[in-house]
């Protein structure tokens, strides 16, 4: 397995890449499990969250998987307007590292700002925790391991992407990782809520998920943000609800085993009904828990001191 | 002794449950004077702090105590408007335990809320550091322990609690705490800051803080919020100090070994002057102490791996 | 070496002290260099950052310094109202030491601060991370560190500080410290820019940075606040920039190994030209750099058990 320097976008590791993310993180899942679930392996590193936009469920994430590692981790929050011009987030970042970090986790609302602040980096890694509404890799990989969890392979399956498409990172990460496993995409959205161009999304686009739902292996449903009501993409959270919802009757049209995922955090009643998301092969919450050990396998990978995993 | 699961109430425990806490602190004030403060009884086990209502004293206190037990820490502060309705309070909840959380230590303004958020875990610990004007059981605790400290038992101790009784968590908790060991308690306020009923409660009223101070073996003064002005439930400051306040000529009338209490922060020259909170038998400083190692014993009780104190 | 309990002004240290620094920094510049960069020389210490002005780069400095060691760090940050009355603040101070800290890292916005922190302290250590236009004396280390590091001793040097003198605390400690190790200082700034009174000051005045440049060993260029225009202490950026500040036509001037030193953070095109700073004898990031081994021995000097460095 060769050593990359960051993780910015889900591309940059490839099928084979995705592959051996995967199987590092079932390491950490066994690691996870233990009464003590620790090890030594980024003793003495720093990892730093360099947060620009709040959220605090991603940091916390990160934040655990390195304390898990034995890193040391430090918060550098900032609201963007204290750091706005290009000049102030290259000092920031140059100061960081002058420090002595090891890697930054870089959360903006700015599509491609951690592709700068890699530019800027003389030696530390640097993860994309989210870039407007461009990228999330982590968020990929973590979906990609909890179906591969459930289902041994993507391979084949025909996963359904519904909602908010044109907002979301997590959607184009996660359509870049599914299909690079071999998984079909379909993506389910009123035309508003999609992109204005798919070129380079490798799915396809419907309308209907009455149509859609009964041949998925697979339900992915993003969260809806209340403020596209206010811009007027959408007529109303009702009407949203009852085309595009998992409402228990719709859930009735899914195959006994198809999965239920959200990156979180879930608005009840709005993308999916609650006692659907409760439900057996809803894995919203496993999700989150193979959040920590995915990052796990990501900080080993990008700063660990070798290729092969001494957590045993 | 029985390992409970939760704390929520000091009635969870019962004079008998208060009693271990008490015994398990006098092991981590020893650990506390000790030139490396520090045991591994949790290492690898992560303590959250879940605030949504600010209080740095108690989170640090908190964050003291887990760090000295080797435990992870992490904070999640919440204003309270980014999650005021339920079903987003439980999704934060399911969310930061299923990262494979030990403990969350919660402090809400809301009357309860520790127990609905016990109700969603399914294996963490959770620990009330106040909810409302409800119950704060720790303060409690290492009130308790702090009389003991200086007494050896609150058996047969009669303890004046004055001032602010109906808005006081703490006024609550510690009644419930000092009765369950066999002191009497005395509340001293004014009709408007009693609660409108007193049922339950298992003390004795006064309005008269001159005529209960020389049987006191403890005065216990609460911090009186200065919103209480603006709510017209007091006429003024000074009124209020002049009546209920231990000024210099009302400390006279205490017996000499009288101890004076107080939860912090003191509004010195209001609740207590500043002269009278500075002399000896004033313990305000050693409860802050105490709060350090009754807090590592509630982490240990809660979730240590054993009944056994492995500290020495 | 003698150990002193707070470092407040760089007077505390005088010569010998910021040479016995300086030794100890070679150290803890040594253990920055290695693979696991971390000595267990605090384990068990507890460092709490009271930053009552926010500055995000002192702090990580300071945390990560701490970490460095193997101390527990925690932040107490504090909006400036909420502890805006004296009794609050000692208040503060008390509680958190009474839980069981060993050092307090304080910044503030009135000048003074911190000596009565270290009043009101009973046991723990102060140490000064800037207070108001007075103080910042780990700056003055760790500037005086990157002039030794480059030129051996300052003793003989020519140093001139350039920029907003008046509202600056690393100038006044900058200067007390380069006079004490032998440095000539020449204060560089028009006159609305300059403090009221320069007594005290050991340095000389200039307004024409052409005539001091060629004479420099060191230019040290301050950060220049956008408020400065807004109080009409300046007619315009463009003017400033153009009389003073480190421009490329003005850098040719400088002699070839001349040290270009900046606090940070740098307003590129202000108070230096983008490309001058990038040069290689641009030593801005080495300050930061050093900035955390400086704090490190700071940190050890102050609360470490001895003063044999027990760090190989």
């Amino acid at each position: 397995m060769t050593q990359p320097r960051h993780l910015l976008s889900i591309t940059d590791l490839g099928a084979e890449g995705i592959q051996d993310v995967m199987r590092l993180t079932d390491s950490f899942v066994e690691v996870s499990e233990r009464a003590i679930p620790k090890v030594p392996a980024l003793r003495g590193k720093t990892v730093v969250s360099l947060f620009f936009e709040d959220s605090t469920r991603t940091r916390l994430s990160f934040e655990t998987a390195a304390k898990r590692l034995s890193a040391d981790t430090m918060n550098f929050s900032v609201s963007t307007s204290s750091v706005k011009k290009g000049e102030s987030l290259r000092d920031t970042v140059e100061t960081i590292e002058a420090m002595g970090v090891d890697a930054m986790v870089v959360r903006h609302s700015g599509a491609g700002v951690p592709w700068q602040v890699a530019a800027w980096s003389r030696g530390s890694s640097v993860i994309n925790a989210g870039d407007g509404w461009h990228e999330h890799p982590t968020q990929a990989l973590l979906d990609c391991y909890t179906i591969r969890q459930q289902r041994q392979s993507l391979e084949g399956l025909r996963i359904a992407i519904v909602g908010d498409i044109r907002h979301s990172r997590v959607a184009r990460s996660d359509v870049l990782a599914f299909s690079a496993l071999g998984a079909s995409v379909t993506l389910v959205a009123p035309p508003t809520l999609l992109p204005p161009s798919l070129a380079g999304w490798p799915a396809e686009v419907s309308h209907d998920l009455d149509e859609v739902a009964p041949k998925c292996d697979v339900v992915y449903l993003l969260r809806l943000q209340r403020e596209r009501m206010q811009e007027a993409l959408l007529p109303s959270l009702r009407e949203y609800t009852a085309t595009y919802g998992l409402t228990r009757a719709r859930a009735r049209l899914l195959k006994d085993d198809a999965l239920i995922m959200h990156p979180g955090p879930v608005n009840r009643g709005v993308e999916i009904a609650a006692e659907v998301a409760d439900r057996p092969n809803s894995v919203i919450t496993r999700q989150v828990a193979n959040g920590v050990a995915v990052r796990m396998a990501v900080l080993f990978l990008l700063i660990g001191s070798g290729v092969d995993l001494a957590v045993h």
